[in-house]
């Protein structure tokens, strides 16, 4: 039996059947359907509706509200159909895909990092032939013809193949300019496929297409694939934000067909948005992009592939697959040439994925069997590896996504508006903060939430427990839903007249996340009997800012208390992985031997790593030894 | 402009624009369209309708027939729309496909041929393996712990691979049965794919496809791939007859891209209506088949994968491919699981293809490095291989398709109703004749025409240059269409009352095929320093019949005066060599071994070949020193 629902303002409705989910009937009418960051648990309320008018279930109760009576406040992805019913969507309830300020969160690619244009090979190559004259005293047909100079053109010794597509238009192509063709090769390793064919040695233009997929954020990399050069860059958020946040919930809303088919549509939609936008700008169509390379942790690939990701949340974590081999741009789904080749980041476990080994592409892990460094990646999820070219490991810890501004009651992306970096005195008298893009700030991003934390520290404004201190400024003290919270900017001072407020629960959030980051590093260091003395250099990528003050970094027990000078920050080094990848295929083969020798260590079953955690959750740790800059500081 | 065109007696109708074929207007609303036996070039006559009224065009003249006027004769392949129009379908003009007689002309595969049990390897294969059980200590993906076990059952160290279908029931299918699962790997010599996986070891039925596509007949045999076992066979004419009845009408008629499609369209119909029946009958399903290996002529495989086949025809003779590499069957558009292999017998070149290196598989020559075997393939067209395991040589005459029945007017396939043996005296009083099926006759098939033939010549009933003796008995002489022809069976004794008649033209067009084959034999000898005496055993490959008297078809030097014993018939020798490709993995190294070493001769390029053809003209031959013992047996 299926029942109208319609939902105010827009007065759009859907049909649907009794018991359908109210959150799932509204994404059916509403192109971003409503923001379920704790994916549809009803812990995160932000997907909260009114029922104006009809009915609804709730955990097998109805609730009827009649015309014009008071409406009914619901959690949309907690109630059922269960008659006719007209829902009003409350306004902020939903996040549209607001686009991200163009390149702002992508660095630039190092230079030292770049192969040379003459050192450019992508998978699917291009190369102008020219096939011997068919005579009558050669017998072959069109295909060993052509076969024999791919194979010379390749410098390779691989079985040449070639689809239905390219056979049947192969005699003509190769008889309209006397032989001379131009044709793209792809060279999975085992086989030389032929997967295109044109008459001729027309100039061609081949577009790359590196990508990035994170848990909250999409990046891609528009490549000039002659010249080696990046074109045009795009990010934007994951579309798949509005059914959850972080990834547990997103593995936790996928569990069905249906919505593993969501999953990976919404996702396709925001990668096949963004090819499409660096395209347009670039002047270059889909049918030009023969190659793109992909990186994203485990469950991002296993939701764009539509494989089923719950495997990956329970014991033993375990994913369908780690490194999916080469596959066509129309199997995935993506905007490039059909027989386009993708390629992926080869990931090491549930939790250590393609964008890991991407980002560590970029690092002297590849070739110094030396010095030992350490890489963090400080996204929706913190990843941590260390070691050289000689040993490699890797893990990962929850540190969820509080540092992409997730969960903190000011928190938002380093978008337009984010304040990024924050002073102030001891009285907070003068507030000192850096907005991204200028004018009054609407919130804090992840860089500027290291800043805060730091400064209110050093400004003895929080304990080192983190709770406001009895000395911090009476005049900024306020309370929200039962907790002690400091306002930071003023209504007045602020966007929209909104006050940005940071609570305590927001401070020990904060503290859990960047506690389960040190004591990750913490404790792998212990594991191979090193200190972070014996670290050469520290690499942090990660999505959470343009800049990251490394300083207050230190001071809120992040990072650690060593020479500032051995921090580089690698911005997204997950997409300057793929673009290197996606380019060379020298750096294709460092990457699957990077991903194959690095030693997957699962933190939640040593039971050190509690103990490590536990005492890392003091600013900036129990130990104030391990901190010896940041006691001298201190206010 | 569209008219509209009515066929009678069906007065069914179709709308076609201005200038189309009427042939092609047919096609539309008979199943069967019209035989164009030419291939459209108006030569056969075999599309003959009447224009029963309104208006039809004819090279660029306007023809008119009014209501009830009388009806104009016209050839449907040359005329074209000009105005609405009745046409009436003379019957006898077209050919519906009419069933072979099951099994007839599919010889049974020699025992010593097959491979034991033991042996069987089709390229897809099933294994039972038992995966690792996922684990905490083991950081690998569902794919990598099946990844190991498939390269263990497999024996061969290739990257193992896996398309989206399979990858996405993977976690469920591996913990269904705690890691038992039944999968099928194709192993094409460069990489392990994985085509199915399902959970447990549930008992598989793997049946296996073997086809034969003749440009006339088309044959499968259905195979159980656990115990290499004919399960069922089945054969049916190639349902392209009716655009054609030779190669070359077939790649002319295929001109466009359209009639490409039709043709296409055509054969496959042909083929899955064969697999349909014999699965059909062995209460299987098309799930149930991963393995499918096609044989054909170059043509034949051109046609049936959508390759324009121009080229083919036209010097130098250049297939687009010779050996397809392998391809689903749904690529190839066959009733198969979608994701099963086809593999394709490799051919030579233009004139020498996979349906006679399938036949050569059944010879010696894949093993015997000392005696020379000539291989003599009569079809539709004639092909000959000279050679053993040291050398081997191949050619194509164009012999036509009278030992086929086709371009002979009273030839008919091997099918119910056709004479295969004929036996007269000299004042042909006593006429004998075996007719298959038994009962009235209604032609005479490739092995009758060779009966028929020595025996008139031994009877003195025809001269050496293939005209009616004087000596002839005049009750059996008349004449068709001014020449003189032999009344065979009278019309009291033939079906249907319709006597069967071989004219002076027929005798004239089977006496130039014997003659393109026999030259074709001779020249290859000469180039090689042999002659026939050097042979040691002569096989025999084609569709013409059942069974070929050998003692006949030396009278009247198709075959060459040798000991009888060294004759071997083989039947349909490329459907048990595409048998033999589909269930050993030998035998398919073994055929592309010896598809790579054979050196393709284009007679038609040797000045010589001509001469030997002209004296091969003759009953038996112009040079009767060759054939001692006809000499000495004639009348």
């Amino acid at each position: 039996m299926t029942h109208t629902i319609t939902f105010l303002p827009s007065k759009k409705f859907a049909t649907a059947a009794r018991g359908t989910r109210i959150s799932d009937v509204a994404s059916q009418v509403r192109e971003t359907g409503l923001y379920l960051e704790c994916g549809g648990k009803g812990t995160c309320h932000k997907c909260l509706v009114e029922l104006v008018e009809g009915d609804v279930e709730i955990k097998e109760r109805k609730f009827t509200v009649a015309a014009g009576a008071k409406p009914l406040k619901v959690l949309s992805c907690q109630c059922v159909v269960s008659g006719d019913a007209v829902f009003s969507i409350l306004s902020g309830t939903s996040v549209g895909p607001v686009s991200l300020a163009l390149g702002k969160d992508i660095a630039a690619i190092a230079p030292e990092l770049m192969p040379s244009p003459d050192d450019i090979s992508p998978v699917v190559k291009t190369y102008r032939l020219r096939a011997d004259q068919p005579s009558l005293e050669r017998h072959s047909s069109d295909f060993q013809r052509l076969e024999v100079q791919v194979r010379k053109a390749a410098a390779a010794d691989r079985p040449v193949r070639c689809g239905l597509p390219v056979l049947r238009i192969l005699a003509d192509a190769m008889r309209e300019r006397s032989g001379l063709v131009t044709v793209r090769v792809l060279d999975d390793g085992a086989c030389l496929t032929v997967v295109s064919v044109e008459p001729g040695d027309t100039p061609v233009r081949d577009i790359g297409i590196a990508c990035d997929i994170g848990t909250t954020t999409v990046s891609v990399h528009c490549l000039d694939l002659a010249s080696g050069k990046v074109l045009a860059s795009k990010s934007d958020y994951n579309s798949q934000i509005r059914r959850g946040a972080d990834i547990i919930s997103r593995i936790d809303y996928a569990k069905t067909q249906k919505r593993l088919q969501e999953m990976r549509s919404l996702v396709l939609d925001t990668v096949n948005g963004l090819i499409d936008a660096v395209l347009d700008e670039t002047n270059n169509s889909a049918g030009f992009v023969y190659n793109l390379a992909v990186a994203g942790n485990t469950t991002m690939v296993h939701l764009l592939l539509g494989l089923p990701p719950q495997n990956i949340r329970e014991s033993p974590y375990m994913p369908v697959v780690n490194a999916p081999c080469i596959m066509t741009a129309e199997e995935v789904g993506l905007h490039a040439n059909p027989r386009a080749a993708v390629t992926f980041a080869p990931g090491v476990g549930s939790y250590v994925g393609g964008d890991i080994t991407s980002g560590l592409l970029t690092t002297p892990v590849v070739r110094d069997d030396k010095n030992v460094v350490l890489f963090m990646d400080i996204g929706t999820n913190g990843e941590i590896a260390i070691g050289n070219a000689e040993f490699l490991m890797a893990a990962a810890c929850s540190a969820g996504p509080a540092f992409e501004g997730s969960g903190i009651s000011c928190g938002m992306r380093a978008a337009a508006g984010a304040i990024e970096s924050f002073e102030a005195d001891a009285a907070m008298e003068h507030v000192r903060f850096g907005v991204i893009g200028g004018g009054k700030p609407k919130g804090i991003c992840g860089s500027g939430l290291i800043s805060l934390l730091g400064e209110l520290y050093t400004q003895g404004i929080i304990d080192r427990g983190g709770k406001i201190a009895e000395a911090a400024p009476s005049s900024r003290i306020t309370k929200i839903g039962g907790t002690k919270a400091l306002v930071l900017v003023k209504s007045s001072e602020a966007h929209d007249g909104r006050e940005i407020v940071l609570t305590e629960a927001d401070i020990n959030n904060l503290i859990r996340t960047k506690g389960a980051i040190y004591a990750a590093c913490d404790l792998m260091l212990k594991n191979i009997g090193l200190t972070f003395d014996g670290i050469s250099r520290v690499y942090i990528a990660g999505g959470f800012g343009r800049f990251i003050d490394v300083n207050k970094a230190v001071r809120i027990g992040l990072l650690p208390d060593i020479p500032r000078g051995k921090f580089t920050y690698l911005g997204n080094s997950s997409l300057t992985g793929a673009t290197l990848a996606l380019l060379s295929k020298t750096r294709r083969e460092q990457l699957d031997a990077l991903a194959k020798r690095i030693t997957y260590i699962d933190l939640s079953s040593d039971n050190r790593y509690m103990d490590a955690y536990v005492a890392a959750l003091f600013l900036p740790h129990t130990d104030m030894g391990r901190f010896p800059s940041v006691a001298k500081d201190r206010v």
